[in-house]
């Protein structure tokens, strides 16, 4: 399954140490594509982000993203911006378009500057491969890994009013997770896809996605300052142009929820040093916003992630985060579950089964299901338990 | 150095599995003593506080202080309140004082019961030695010990106006440790004075000094159910009250700001599994608020926490920090210290040298900068890194 007229590769370029890591990726459209893009909401941007931004902003469409791994160009100056734009400028020459029509992408060390020297050829290298038709997924996807284990990739095709459509979509992301994605969001997310659809329609499918998906995963709770979700939209399908409102827009966009949604869950099973994919679940909670919260200070608290890799059934840990959540609740009223089994009731603990509950916490992908009996808000959040290899490789990580 | 009037003691009651663990401190005051305290913001209290927010406003004056650690009597509904005020009432039943006058404090695992049949006898024999003048202020600290490898305790002092006044605290907590501390905060804290000090000025004198220690102090991030720091002022130094606004009070107020900083440096140096401490100052941002806002986000993240483990100068994990705090920066004005050496200079990288880095990395106390360069608002943090026995305590705890 991939979406047609688009041609995507990956190579090792001279930035990764090791020779066999590939570290530059390029998507490549046949045809101008719409596209819409989330950024980072940290302060602290990285220049392909800014590069990146304001690509989009002058240019109605886009025909080519370049994204490298093992350099995040980020806290580099201007000298960080007149990089990404010649990583920008090296793929427009070789494509024959404009450099306001290559969007650009980076992750890796922070405050180091990008090996230049090393990236024409390479990037030429690359360029040559795809524009002889090898069309390489899976090498693009390798390309943007770090400290990931595996290469993330989703895909759906749907049907929109006779028209097949496909969303193709490849992420990487393993520590620094917890996108914090604003419209115009260091998870690196790019989405290819074949349908004919506007830019005003594609972002606002892009937001819903993101907003139930990326924004809802997180590893360590450390917002990247290079965090950047790319759609692409080449209308190669040639369907009617997707309208808000009618079915096959609807269809679409659940196929972009579907594929962003696959992409998250595994961001957090494949995060740093993870041994459990955790699904916390937040239901009847006061509204959906105070439900999302809550999922998030779960998510992130190191007492809770610790007990999971200890396959603890530590609910204690569980309701203590919720209470300093800094949302109203009600203590006596809080339900937990740990996969079907309700560990806590009003509050206090039930008289569970620990040898149960121990079969719960052996499964690879655990849920926590935590009802607030107040309302209808509800929100659910992704992340991982906290191993002791998370420490080793993140105590290891730049030297 | 201990303030007079007090007797205060330490054993094993039962609770802690350990028969050599000692599970129950009495601080105990041979005169009616004035009483301050704070209590966790955790919505899900624990019984405890909620008894001793009670007895607090109930009472005008305090005789005793109960403790207890291996259980955090928290999630334990009407029960749990039940018995914190049964422990209430077995120290008052021997001291001949009403139950309103003690305080009570637990530490430990959540959601289960205590152990009250064990109690009576456990806190009976534990007054009978208190009461027979053997004062064991180390016993005390110890019996409040959880995971913690090394008691804490405290000592300030000072001259007012010719009488001499001390200021003596302990203090337990090494996990769940990010202390919210309301007037009216599983820290728990016990300071004892002699000085002669009015209700409204003793209050004033803890909400500053915990402001600058206890509430900046954090190993997790996890606000326990259970935080408590509790002053008992006996009036045994004799001096003239202290009045806000002239120099005795000032000058007690500094040595209580003192007592609890020392407690609260000694909770990250004794954070779970730590190897460092890290005190992380924030200046000249545009007002303390944010300094402090920024320095909560730095010393809570999980990147910046596991490079000092590796020994790493990897400030790009501090400045992305900065920059998903939530407050409005400049990065291109941050300037970053490890100890004296800059490593960052207007939000890039200086050519620092690594192994003048490392020795600073070496010692055991680490100092982290960030100078924002906006305007005159500081504040500082306490932390520890994240270390693979971190880990391995906290997955390992409750089973």
């Amino acid at each position: 399954m991939f979406p047609k007229d688009f041609l995507v590769g990956g190579t090792h370029c001279g930035i990764a140490k090791k020779k066999d890591k590939k570290d530059m990726a390029l998507f490549y459209s046949k045809r101008p594509a719409v596209a819409a893009a989330m950024f980072t909401a940290n302060l602290v941007k990285a220049a392909p982000v800014l590069v990146s931004a304001g690509h989009l902003d002058k240019s109605a469409h886009i025909r080519a993203v370049v994204a490298n791994s093992g350099c995040a160009n980020a806290c580099t100056g201007s000298r960080g911006k007149q990089d990404a734009e010649e990583m920008c400028r090296i793929v427009a020459e070789q494509a024959g378009v404009k450099a306001a029509e290559v969007l650009v992408a980076s992750t890796g060390v922070i405050g180091r500057n990008l090996p230049m020297a090393r990236l024409p050829k390479g990037i030429r290298a690359l360029w040559n491969t795809v524009a002889a038709g090898r069309n390489d997924s899976r090498a693009a996807a390798e390309a943007i890994m770090t400290t990931d284990t595996f290469a993330k990739t989703a895909a759906r095709t749907i049907n929109a009013d006779g028209s097949e459509i496909t969303v193709w979509g490849c992420v990487k992301g393993s520590g620094m997770i917890h996108p914090d994605l604003k419209p115009h969001a260091t998870m690196l997310g790019f989405i290819l896809t074949d349908a004919v659809i506007g830019r005003k329609e594609l972002d606002a499918a892009l937001r819903h996605a993101v907003g139930a998906s990326f924004n809802c995963v997180t590893v360590d709770g450390d917002t990247s300052t290079n965090d950047s979700v790319i759609v692409l939209a080449n209308g190669a399908a040639g369907n009617a142009p997707l309208k808000k409102g009618k079915t096959p827009y609807a269809v679409f966009s659940s196929a972009l929820d579907a594929v962003c949604l696959d992409l998250a869950r595994m961001i957090a099973t494949d995060g740093e040093g993870a041994t459990h994919l955790i699904e916390i679940e937040v239901r009847q909670a006061s509204n959906d916003r105070d439900a999302k919260k809550i999922a998030a200070v779960v998510a992130t608290s190191p007492l809770v992630k610790t007990a999971i890799f200890g396959k603890d059934a530590n609910w204690g840990r569980i309701i203590a985060a919720v209470g300093r959540a800094g949302v109203t609740i009600n203590p006596s009223l809080i339900d937990i579950y740990l996969g079907d089994i309700m560990v806590a009731r009003h509050g206090m603990g039930t008289d569970f089964s620990e040898s149960k509950a121990l079969k719960v916490l052996e499964q690879k992908d655990i849920k926590i299901s935590i009802d607030l009996n107040m309302g209808k808000g509800q929100a659910k959040y992704y992340t991982c338990d906290y191993s002791i290899d998370y420490i080793k490789i993140n105590a290891n990580y730049r030297t």
